[in-house]
């Protein structure tokens, strides 16, 4: 990393967009001392509440080869942190995409991390899912197991030495299951607000990313989707038919429990998009002879590598000098 | 904004220290469906999970001038992201002292942010606090009444008409007030990760910035509290008289129902850091011809202005070349 040259940054903000108001009326007040030593504050729980806000983080490098904004979309369980960097402290995608010149927007989905959970579970119900240590050894396909036992698959890219797990872990935060229709709405704002863009969306971003990109198709100008947990709506595949698609899996995924059939749903809904007009490239990184990626393919080892497959497709299309 | 020149990164990554593991028993299974269309997993809530551990962002700008970090810690409610740019969109204190010269450490707080808050209810106790839109209004210090009436203090520097108080509010997020112990634990970790360090806090952030300098002054080369909500602990006042503090003041603080108590108990705290041997400066902004501030200083239009007072002190010190 020391090797690299520094990034120049022309701009770089944040901002948070969307969200809905919520009035509650009725509740009694109640005497908060937020601090020790410091004095009670009477805090009415009545009032206007701001319910489904999104932050999200724009950095324009200089010098921009990018034609339009690059949205990275991460997936469930994550914040926008999980761009940012690796569990094994390299640069993340939000760096490498910056260095080919992108302007990078990095959000953090509706109830996480810097968009804040304000009356998430009182408005939409559902309780948080919290991930423990364990479980996503198996379920992100990085060796059969437990973490504790470290078993990894052969050739795994995955940096899953206990330290690097760790702090992998670390960067989960609890996530709900009953908000997708507030983050959408959130992801439709975000688009407005910044405008037509390259989407890069991750897992349960990947779901996002295809409705947003039926919902407001003027504003995707291409959708890159890592391992994408879910499809859009078959109903809609015919707004998808202007808007290019890179698809990528990663290695693991045959002897996976659940994978192969999201795969499979996923080839599916491709060549309906494609049955309509549309075009989508999908790439089972394996095939290419690109080996060992686990789900967290933008954490991986070879992450760069990947990086590179996506970017030299986006340079294919002509989105970036 | 657009005048300035670009900042040059020389590094530029993100990770979380601090979280201690909890293990959980005898706790159902359940099957959780995470994306419509998705395969649902099992998710066992038994296991492993890393409790209060914290999400940092370290930034090196090139060329660097200060001689160890400036650490940034936010208050009660908030982000990391209100040191990132202010409600109105203007750069924030995090983009002034990288162009000073300085590597800056931005965090978000235990339970908050890109922290995530796993376990938190369960471990601590308490429930969340979330602040309506009206809340804050008169407790930081904009006007009195509600937003919506829009009444504000004579010379008011809060950008406070609807879209930038909208704005505001969105960024803030749930916190609960359980979590000192966690919370202290893992800025303690931040500060053996980082190195010994400037800490710039905010109000509820400067409880933390004295109590961690109580705990391992060694670790702190300068304090600049910012309306600090609470004092460090009397009885640990010596552990100070090596560690320059500098304390901030903004305006309106008379006619406050809670600011001239909680300000008398941090100038008497500081009168017993002087009796101890150490060094704290007091600064009142309408002394020095600063008017108009609220509560939230680092947003208020004069946030260079202020930032300005608080380089000049530390270059005073010899911490900044």
């Amino acid at each position: 990393m020391t090797d690299l040259p520094p990034i120049a940054l022309a701009r770089w903000t944040s901002f948070h967009v969307g969200g809905r108001e919520v009035v509650v009326q009725g509740q009694p007040a109640r005497e908060v001392t937020f601090t020790p030593g410091g004095a009670p504050a009477l805090i009415d729980a009545n009032g206007t509440y701001l319910v489904g806000g999104m932050y999200a983080q724009a950095m324009e490098p200089a010098p921009k080869r990018g034609t339009v904004p690059l949205m990275l979309w991460h997936g469930g369980g994550l914040s926008g942190a999980c761009w940012e960097t690796t569990p094994d402290g390299r640069e993340g995608w939000q760096h490498f995409f910056l260095r080919a010149g992108w302007e990078v927007v990095v959000s953090d989905a509706v109830e996480r991390g810097r968009s804040g959970w304000m009356r998430i579970p009182e408005e939409t119900g559902g309780v948080p899912v919290t991930l423990t240590l364990e479980n996503p050894w198996e379920r992100f396909r990085i060796g059969p197991g437990t973490p504790q036992e470290g078993r990894v698959f052969d050739g795994q890219q995955f940096p899953a030495d206990p330290a690097s797990w760790r702090h992998f872990i670390l960067g989960c935060v609890p996530r709900f299951t009953t908000t997708d229709d507030l983050t959408l709405a959130a992801y439709g704002a975000l688009l407005e607000r910044v405008g037509p863009s390259v989407v890069v969306a991750h897992s349960q971003g990947g779901f996002f990313a295809w409705r947003a990109a039926q919902e407001w198709p003027g504003n995707v100008r291409a959708l890159v989707l890592v391992e994408p947990a879910s499809t859009g709506l078959m109903e809609k595949v015919a707004a998808l038919a202007g808007i290019p698609v890179l698809m990528i899996y990663g290695d693991f995924i045959a002897g996976d429990p659940r994978w192969p059939a999201i795969r499979a749903r996923g080839i599916a809904f491709a060549a309906a998009v494609r049955a309509a007009g549309g075009h989508v490239d999908v790439v089972d990184l394996p095939a290419v002879g690109i080996r060992g990626n686990s789900h967290m393919i933008m954490m991986d080892r070879n992450s760069d590598r990947v990086a590179g497959l996506v970017q030299d497709w986006l340079q294919g299309l002509g989105l970036c000098a």
